[in-house]
């Protein structure tokens, strides 16, 4: 029997789960949607998704793709029947019929993150999971100037994790921008891929360079260096968000 | 020594609290608040809150008010003293000396309540502490025209609580309206003061009169009935903000 390959936009509350990845010890995303898919199909199923997210970081839309053997299922039910056995912080928003290769990491043609940061010095309670604390308002025309310097195709190892096993450092980056959303400063970057902790790493160097009145140059020079001393620190988890995928050229990275 | 009469404006994620006021068993707003005046001032101290939230309701802008016999702390700095003894979903906004009569429950002229609905079927997880869900978008007109027979002086009885044991049950609504704000439908209510969960049974209540098409005169006819078999389901606290508390005339309700 021909396998359907299904592909489900999902959205969950980082705080309590040790990110994506299925590990040894804690709670993941992965093991909860394999759950909830054992639960539906009565055995194993295997799972792709765009982003590998990090302990405690948030998704808005991220995508993934599973093959299944059941027929009878519209494929529009599938995110009410994997729903009914998610908990409340992982939520299947979307699920829809994709061509057989479709691979909701190898297809995916970008991926849009956006970072919270809250500009004053006490955060509202009910703001405090999904946003990261900074006691003060930058220039967003200082940070903006510092970010232009990120479009392009460059090596980033300034900003990778040391761990980071990736054979190459190289990545596109399609647009990178701050700006103000209701109580929010946002750092919003779409790109090819990421590295592991590169957004968080991003937004740590910018915010320190934006605070010492850097000029874009030094900027450009971290990245030309590939010297990970040379960036600032990674910012928290809490502020980070995989906002969307894009597989399709035409849709928006807004 | 003259004690100072210190108010505050204190915010809080409801979802971990067993509402304001302090009981025999589980986590309150105004046990943890004790906690820290006290940890501050050596000894306990006495604290009045503007309105005693339910279990699970959120306060953007509660008001308290407690008199300190500290002497040398300014006081916009017992914000920050208190803070650091505060848990992370308790956080006192600011702190400014009021005058020796002044009560933060007796004193308020109005309180401003907001409730959150998200009128579609699946709720993103970044949202679900804060909001209620609703399966389906309601006609705004007709909400709006429901809600348009609150304003007054009216006897609440048929949207109070079985428990409530106030004297009277006469409150004064000054507005009360439907409108959209980003993903949420919000109520907004101010008034005198409110009844114990008479918010949340409005809510309800407007919520089904609304998906039943009924005309504004049934909404006049229950309310006048003063009888609480013809009030809806009580809403979920996770929905309810208390938004604001005015002791000054000419602050804005909204």
């Amino acid at each position: 029997m021909p396998a359907r390959n299904i592909r489900a936009v999902v959205s969950y509350d980082g705080t309590d789960f040790r990110g994506w990845q299925s590990q040894k010890t804690g709670r993941t995303v992965q093991e909860e949607l394999l759950k909830a898919l054992r639960g539906v199909h009565g055995h194993r199923v295997h799972l792709h998704a765009a982003g590998r997210t990090d302990s405690g970081v948030h998704a808005d839309g991220q995508v993934v793709n599973f093959f299944s053997d059941l027929d009878g299922l519209p494929a529009e039910r599938f995110s009410l029947a994997l729903n009914s056995r998610l908990p409340r912080d992982l939520r299947v928003l979307s699920t829809a019929e994709a061509p057989p290769d479709f691979h909701a990491r190898y297809s995916a043609r970008a991926r849009v993150y956006r970072y919270f940061i809250y500009p004053h010095s006490i955060v509202p309670p009910c703001l405090r999971r999904y946003c990261c604390r900074l006691g003060r308002m930058p220039a967003l025309a200082g940070l903006n100037s510092l970010a232009a310097c990120l479009p392009g195709v460059h090596d980033f190892t300034t900003f990778s994790a040391l761990a980071d096993r990736s054979p190459s450092k190289r990545r596109e980056v399609y647009s990178a921008a701050f700006y103000p959303d209701g109580p929010f400063l946002v750092f919003h970057i779409a790109g090819s891929s990421f590295l592991w902790r590169m957004v968080r790493s991003l937004v740590g160097t910018l915010l320190e360079m934006e605070s010492r009145g850097e000029p874009a140059e030094k900027m450009r020079e971290a990245l030309a260096s590939r010297d990970r001393e040379l960036a600032g620190q990674t910012a928290p988890a809490a502020g980070l968000f995989l906002h969307k995928v894009i597989y399709d050229e035409s849709t928006s990275i807004y």
